[in-house]
């Protein structure tokens, strides 16, 4: 057991090594890179489309998608106009640091990289899993969790680790909060228990009720990048 | 790399022992072990409380509840009628048969373990995760993986190592499917894609549609491990 866990130390420092180098290329080209997590389908895939039709004309985005199986995240985003590269990872339930820079250096296909000088925000949509992402830093800036309202309000409390860590929290589905029992209140309490200074964002990509307050979060964040 | 897989063969190999030594008791004592799999809210513990109101007068059954942290799960069970032990994961993204093991020698407490010749079904609720629980065996007879409408129907497509090994799917929250784009046609046809002899329930736990099914369910596989 002791072997076990000097091994997943060393992958974890392996990884933090890797993603040090990562935000370094980031901040160089004044990029900010946001890593989303979620349960699965809490709607990081929808939060991107929306993203990608409102902000597309005014910021460039690109988006590296994690997931087990199929390329249809990627595929959903580049009908929405958001350059997009899908990471396959068979049994794997997280992205790591050497993932997202394989990802970039063969964005476009094999020798054809993504240009970071020629971009304002990179997400990494993480593979949908509230446990294992929140351990392994594929680079990012600033941490996204998306929750949403047909989990239940009490989650933060069962998956404290990868709330512990957000910077922001997203509620999306808020169109579905009367036909459920979540409580925004509680969730609100649970979250800032746990990340004070996460800013909380209650929206539906849906019907497209509080995804200003979202964008106006990420130009700001945009612009603190380019400045640092 | 290759000292990372050769330890992490050898961690579900060790595993795997001691899950073949849990089945063996599970069966000498005719009991029915249920590994219980989904994403974070699709609704295992609902489906155990509607579980226990209806067929607890009937069967005589308990539950193993896995959560990274608090004691609600196993509180909720408990109060609708229940007998169950919490385990705390800390990190842990799924349970194990270690951990089951432990929990049943200490069910009641520190030298009161379960008796399992005075159960009929045991209940594993694993670690919200649709990812990594999958490759861990906890002991179980029959896997059961709870889906629920919000989530979208390409949820298999998505995280097929968990759905092709389910003996049983359960879709979940069928109450929310006009307010959602679920495809129930979709979800099922993807399904039997992956598990092509799988049971398929949908359900609510909410209104109780559909839950006369799964108990029959549960009522036939409970008789074939009593008569094996």
């Amino acid at each position: 057991m002791a072997k076990r866990i000097r091994l997943e130390k060393r992958i974890v420092s392996e990884n933090d090594r890797l993603a040090r180098q990562l935000a370094g290329r980031f901040r160089a080209a004044g990029v900010l890179a946001v890593n989303l997590m979620s349960s699965p389908g809490a709607g990081k895939t929808s939060l991107l489309e929306e993203t990608s039709r409102r902000l597309g004309g005014e910021l460039r985005l690109a988006a590296i998608e994690g997931d087990l199986a199929t390329e249809r995240d990627a595929e959903r985003l580049r009908r929405a106009g958001m350059a997009a590269r899908q990471i396959n990872t068979g049994r794997g339930c997280h992205l790591n640091a050497a993932q997202v820079a394989e990802a970039l250096d063969a964005f476009d296909g094999p020798g054809n990289p993504l240009d970071l000088d020629a971009l304002d925000v990179l997400f990494i949509e993480n593979v949908g899993n509230l446990v294992c992402p929140a351990q392994f830093d594929p680079g990012e800036r600033r941490r996204v969790v998306v929750a949403s309202t047909p989990e239940g309000d009490d989650k933060p409390l069962k998956y404290p680790v990868v709330f512990h860590t957000a910077d922001c929290v997203v509620l999306n589905k808020t169109d579905l909060l009367e036909a459920t029992l979540f409580s925004c209140e509680a969730f609100r309490q649970h979250v800032r228990g746990l990340a004070p200074k996460a800013r909380i964002l209650e929206l539906s990509c849906r019907t497209g009720e509080g995804l200003e307050a979202w964008l106006d979060w990420l130009r700001a964040e945009r612009a603190a990048a380019k400045k640092d």
